[in-house]
């Protein structure tokens, strides 16, 4: 699926900045929340590598790194089911990112819109979501 | 501060089930992001234990795993700034927890009531909350 760049209004001396203020893990990485912008809901946690930082931010197209394949993972590459980078969030320890995005779809590979849909509940483990019929 | 312990609804069944389910990394911890149940506001990332995990269920108060001090870290047991626990998810993979909450006064340890209060916005890194009062 062609996913055309959006730009950003993000000059490039900030999108360095932003990487630099970063604390990566020994691996390069950093942990993502994305959390869709207008209804907080959160979808999906994933990691970041400088890389995917500076695409993300300059695209305005959400782009991981992919521990398993150990390379850029640009989501909804394939699946069509992009997140729109809306704000990229620092904690205070800066060793998290707090991504809000606007979600094409379902956020989890499993067709699910987030994917903590499991919930520990007196009667046990519940799944509480079901997979979405697909928009695209 | 003294934290008189909340009980929960969750059989001991339960509470192992969620435990065996997780996948914990190499150190034995799994991430855990804390959002404020009825508004949806991501408060904080932290790490848990299994120790951790079992007493957060079995308490109802939120206790984390201390990176820095290698101890279970009783969230608000110093500060009063309890989490009470209002549902705990676990995602797709198992290796990262959503735990719903309800968060006295601020999360955060500047006092802010999440930690992600750095935006990274068009003119650079800004800081987009302040300290609030302590309401204990």
């Amino acid at each position: 699926m062609d996913l055309p760049n959006q730009s950003t209004n993000l000059p490039e001396a900030t999108v360095e900045a932003a990487v630099r203020r970063l604390k990566f893990d020994t691996a390069g990485l950093i942990p993502a929340i994305a959390q869709q912008h207008d209804t907080g809901e959160v979808l999906m946690v994933a990691w970041m590598s400088a890389e995917s930082v500076r695409e993300t931010l300059t695209t305005g197209r959400v782009c991981y790194w992919s521990r398993s394949r150990q390379a850029l993972w640009r989501k909804g590459e394939t699946s069509g089911h992009v997140q729109r980078l809306v704000e990229m969030r620092i904690d205070c320890d800066s060793d998290t990112l707090l991504v809000l995005v606007d979600q094409s779809g379902p956020a989890c590979h499993t067709n699910r819109r987030n994917c903590f849909y499991t919930s520990v509940a007196p009667d046990g483990l519940r799944i509480i979501a079901d997979p979405i019929a697909d928009p695209n």
